[in-house]
């Protein structure tokens, strides 16, 4: 294959990749038919299929690559500033469904909770996740570090172990947003993440 | 009609919604069939639709269900005791998906992540996810008092607001379980579980 449909290829790929996460976010998994996704990015089904075996396959790297997204702009935001604090606050505000208008984390979320449907019955898509989430703990585990290297944090309980909390928090906040806005709003998630976190993490967060 | 017929279709009710709880945890809830339920209770279809309209409203009914009788076990276990502490623990440890083996919680896990993925787009499923969510915190905060009541717990932040970070934290950690048990084991997330619980109440834990 010469470059120019290397490129195309690529970009075609990521198209479909694009157009999947959005069907899927409006509809469910469930409901989606790759017929559905091949219309939105006009192609022919046979070539979804082609590229991506299977619907179960289509949400994983769907996932996959809304989740490359995330870290891609994690990383540039986290080497803008030294300060652990502040790391994590970017973490913690990125995670935040719906909190950042030019960025919204609504149809990551909604592929996450897909995929745990289908973890719990497919050992394949618990490899999966597990991959996916190693990298979430990683990155927390990751701020941490350097903040107990920089003195912002106090020594204490293992980082990994820490971020195994810290990732849970995010994840069972973040489902109350996703489900039911008026009793937790972002700014709530927000707020309550910068509170648990300096308990769990041995910091003092201002008051509000 | 009379007392017996009464009481005929209430066991037939629950018999409907144990049968729609167990299939729709082995397979999932796309891939269930009232059919498949009919079939598990010994049925007709017919009957099902005549009780329950829909397989999301047999969902929302199943979840309710399981949902009840765990408030049932924990109601029941917290009388047992009048230390805040334990019935802390036994909260948390009652919530670990498949630490207790004489009453495994997978099945109301499982049913749990199903109805998150209908509320994320449908608005009566949000308000049935609020209702059981509400009771969840409802039932953190109560045992939160208690323990400032009886001198365990320090006063401070507003109990209801310590409820949703709890509920939140043992959401996230049941996930984590529900996915990958060999990052975090069932014991893994009931010590992670008391240990941040102390961190966010304030109270000291003891090393493991």
């Amino acid at each position: 294959m010469g470059r120019t449909n290397q490129k195309q290829a690529k970009d075609r790929h990521h198209e479909i990749l694009e157009a999947a996460a959005k069907v899927i976010t409006d509809r469910g998994l469930a409901e989606t038919r790759i017929s559905d996704i091949a219309e939105r990015c006009g192609v022919s089904p046979g070539l979804i299929l082609y590229y991506f075996e299977s619907k179960d396959r289509l949400l994983v790297e769907a996932l996959t690559a809304a989740n490359d997204q995330f870290y891609l702009r994690l990383s540039r935001e986290l080497r803008r500033t030294r300060s652990a604090r502040e790391q994590l606050d970017r973490l913690v505000e990125l995670s935040v469904p719906g909190l950042l208008p030019e960025y919204s984390f609504l149809e990551e979320w909604a592929l996450w909770v897909e995929i745990w449907v289908l973890a719990l019955r497919d050992p394949a898509m618990k490899k999966e996740h597990e991959v996916l989430n190693r990298r979430w703990r990683q990155s927390i585990a990751d701020v941490i570090r350097h903040g107990r290297s920089t003195g912002e944090f106090p020594e204490g309980q293992d980082a990994d172990e820490l971020a195994v909390q810290v990732g849970a928090l995010v994840d069972g906040l973040a489902i109350q947003v996703l489900m039911d806005s008026s009793d937790v709003t972002p700014e709530h998630m927000l707020r309550a993440c910068q509170e648990a976190c300096g308990k769990l993490l041995g910091f003092a967060v201002e008051p509000a």
